[in-house]
């Protein structure tokens, strides 16, 4: 990493955020597999899907740019997966597990909302245009999918929370 | 980890945060000291300061229900930590090396925002309304502090932001 230009950071955090999404590629099959609610098994996969078209993005946005794609882990991402890996590993009450998969899956949004959030906005300030829009489409992407997962947790009029069904009721 | 009820996940997640604003607590200091801007010194250090009250209300919480405090590693964190980390110790310009700090810090708030929804989503349904109120005020006060950040990097018309200085105007 070197830091002497917004130009450089810009560049650190597209590489962190494609290190994250394919580690996310990898990791979301298993969570839906570990998923016992049709709903939440169908939200990752769906999710799955968007995360194939978030690892384009930022190929393509790399790729203008003339930049490597590979050679930077995303550390933070490691330490995300690794504890939805100790949920999917865990025994227990299957909606529990579920409400457990839920909130592993919010935290990995949120630090995708936090990391997309960032580089559109070095995107903007650098007048890259194309690539700040590529990043909003993805943003507004990772807000849905967490409010999705938030749904799918409390519930509504038609269908039980994930975390209702969890405490046994 | 046991996942056999809400409550047992409740106590997990409460666990994982405690364990996350405990590395949070050692990791502050550093980031305040990397830091050049004096604005985002005083936001790191004020931060800190919150999240020593942070750790009180989890430990509040974690007494009352008689769970031990410690014993669980947050891998998130530690992974959000050691990115914060690879910045304080980067050479390059001080306003980019500003904006990566803030970059690296808003990770660590949406994570614990995402972990605070959550919890105070569980306290709510468990019937355990002391806690889901000490979870808000943090969970308030995450949001805050990630604004704040946020306001620090984009500026205003009496100050420019960090991201402006970073870009060289």
């Amino acid at each position: 990493m070197h830091l002497n230009s917004l130009h450089d950071l810009f560049v650190h955090e597209i590489r962190d955020l494609y290190s994250a999404e394919q580690q996310l590629v990898s990791a979301l099959p298993k969570m839906a597999r570990a998923a016992t609610s049709s709903d939440l098994q169908t939200a990752f996969t769906k999710h799955l899907e968007q995360t194939r078209t978030h690892v384009s993005r930022l190929e393509n946005i790399l790729d203008t740019m003339g930049m490597p794609r590979n050679g930077h882990e995303c550390e933070a991402m490691k330490g995300l997966i690794k504890e939805g890996e100790s949920v999917i590993n865990e025994m227990g009450d299957t909606a529990v597990k579920d409400a457990a998969l839920i909130a592993a899956a919010q935290r990995v949004e949120h630090y995708e909302i936090a990391g997309y959030g960032t580089a559109r906005a070095f995107a903007d300030k650098l007048g890259l245009s194309e690539a700040a829009d590529m990043l909003q489409d993805t943003l507004d992407e990772e807000g849905e999918a967490d409010k999705k997962l938030t749904k799918l947790a409390e519930g509504n009029v038609f269908s039980t929370g994930i975390n209702q069904r969890a405490i046994g009721d």
